[in-house]
């Protein structure tokens, strides 16, 4: 049999290997079944970690990766990874918010959820801006922060005061005594300028699906605090949807990052699945024509996965074109194998058979060949048999 | 997609599920994928724990279980189950050592190794006889013993004398004294007899590749004792194989069960593996013509999976019934992935991620389903693809 084609598309398994060096192990194990295998890699992401290095990857020799120094969700300078596709007028800068003001930078989470901002990420834009970038690309996964994206108005120039009129932070500690909002200095190049966001959640801005109920408590958000703290995201975006006239809160993916998918949105900001905007760009589709069959993965895979994560465009792009989409994954919730199964041509996880978390992370590598050559040699004897 | 035939031949998961029980939970996977699924359960052993309810499950109605009391390896009574196929002349008594001297019982392992002893088999035997029955298959895998046969052969008429012809017990400790044998009271009517040995492990009686070198650890023997106690195995045969004129000490699995192997074939019975006896009789062949899939496993499958252990043989019976055989076991050896690669379409371990021995046990039955409904659903999307 000569080796069938196979798309590599998994997104980062998280904590373990990016999404590239996920494509790279599980080439490995195939050539060991198929060693004239010439498997296409599109390594995948959701607008979260790792979202930057997907498509840089994707854009090969069109992109590069810049570093500026911003301030991080607490105020600590942060040396913040982004990137450039393409150049001139066409340039898209690709910002990913975790690099800002990640959930996992030790030092802003120090501080607690009430002190924590996005300034970061409206340092960063208003800097692009200057550099003469006016295309943004920004996936908004990971970050630590429930600001209803008012750092990042206020360092594009959005005034923020209380019933004195004076100023206030833009923190949700700020927020609280929030009564108006002077959108006059707001940064101008942002009318002349398209942005996208990624994401893999469509919350709204409040309520029991929005920022703080669903994803507060990850970041700190103790169950006595959801209601004030989205009362004041509540207050905060009814004054600024009032004063730049328009309505955004409710709209899908307001509640991404904190709320930050409002405040994008509020600024004509457009939303999209992280997924689909990272399939388009590295070429799942042209991949997958005429491919026999595609592997995709990510650290665990449940319920969620069925939501907008990267297994799941990767599994309805390949239905579109035909090909079986088989999962390997870190883990497999048991609980959601009859739903996966609707989706996928068999959920597989790494483990070899009794193993610890740790373990199977240090070995993910390994594991992900051995599972890749395992399935490859079952896939070789069916094609095979009459 | 007509649900292809799939032929379950598993052997038991040990610690967790018996071999029907294995097939059962296979085949409820399977019929989460194919509805109309009608699998051909073919439950397979090796001649250890397990071949008994194998056997039976095999024979259907044409088998009865039967039980004596005997002693047991420390000469604790001990209820031992035993199966009986057909009827009048032809009828088979089939025989499992662990069900009279297991490894397992805890009663037998407070003794130590050198007082432990196979009498309550050769007790068995006699019993059988009187009863009629000529015709004996016997399993040789899971014993606590390492006497060389000596207790089954004393309970059936061979005395043993140390120098001063006083008898001597049939334990290592007694033949460590042993000087003469005596086999003129031996029981005439095994002459008559056909035995078969069923076995997983071709070692003979002594040297390094011997039962008290190979096996004696596992069973208490320390590092200091193995020459001694192997050169009592030694002295034991060549008196023995003296005083009947027969050579079997070096017979492939002479070192089964502690040397049973080499005491059996001593009076007449043959060798065979195991597994390949349990296929002939639970109509493997027949039930692979035709098949499109085998599934096949164990509690844990490595490198040793390759000797005469009951997935290999099904693999080897697959192949030559051009049928591909996927490999489903508790653990996978990592190590010994290539290995079993050359002979089967795939090796898969239970694991849905991170879990425990302990917790792998408890949910082996949901495991097994969730992992053969998994493969079933990758193997139709392939037969399904172009």
């Amino acid at each position: 049999m000569t080796a069938p084609v196979v798309v590599l598309a998994p997104d980062s398994f998280k904590g373990s290997l990016d999404a590239p060096a996920v494509c790279a192990a599980l080439a490995a194990g195939l050539r060991r079944v198929w060693p004239d295998a010439v498997p296409r890699h599109c390594p995948m992401a959701d607008g979260g970690e790792g979202t930057l290095d997907a498509v840089l990857a994707a854009a090969a020799g069109a992109g590069v990766r810049r570093q500026r120094v911003v301030r991080g969700a607490s105020g600590q300078p942060v040396a913040a990874g982004y990137g450039v596709l393409g150049t001139g007028h066409d340039a898209v800068a690709v910002i990913e918010v975790a690099q800002v003001v990640a959930i996992t930078d030790p030092v802003a989470m120090q501080a607690g959820v009430r002190d924590r901002d996005t300034r970061g990420i409206g340092e960063l834009l208003r800097q692009l801006l200057d550099e003469g970038l006016r295309r943004f690309m920004i996936g908004l996964g990971g970050s630590s922060t429930n600001d209803g994206g008012a750092g990042l108005l206020a360092a594009l120039g959005l005034d923020l005061f209380d019933a004195q009129r004076r100023p206030v932070a833009a923190s949700p500690a700020g927020l609280a005594a929030l009564a108006a909002v002077d959108a006059g200095r707001l940064d101008p190049r942002l009318a002349q300028s398209s942005i996208t966001l990624m994401s893999d959640v469509n919350n709204p801005l409040c309520g029991a699906l929005g920022a703080t109920a669903v994803f507060g408590p990850q970041k700190g958000v103790t169950a006595a605090e959801v209601a004030m703290l989205d009362a004041i995201l509540g207050r905060f975006a009814a004054l600024t949807e009032e004063a730049l006239g328009v309505s955004a809160a409710t709209r899908p993916g307001a509640g991404a990052a904190g709320g930050l998918g409002f405040a994008l949105q509020l600024i004509g900001g457009t939303f999209r699945s992280g997924a689909a905007v990272v399939a388009d760009l590295n070429g799942l589709d042209r991949a997958l024509a005429g491919a026999d069959w595609v592997l995709t993965g990510e650290g665990r895979s449940d319920a969620q996965t069925l939501l907008a994560k990267a297994p799941f465009v990767v599994a309805q792009r390949a239905r579109a074109a035909g090909v079986p989409a088989t999962l390997v994954s870190g883990a497999v919730d048991p609980a959601a194998l009859t739903a996966l199964g609707a989706h996928f041509a068999g959920a597989f996880a790494l483990a070899p058979g009794p193993i610890t978390l740790a373990d199977c992370i240090a070995r993910t590598d390994a594991l992900l060949a051995d599972r890749a050559a395992e399935l490859a040699r079952l896939f070789a004897a069916i094609r095979r048999s009459p």
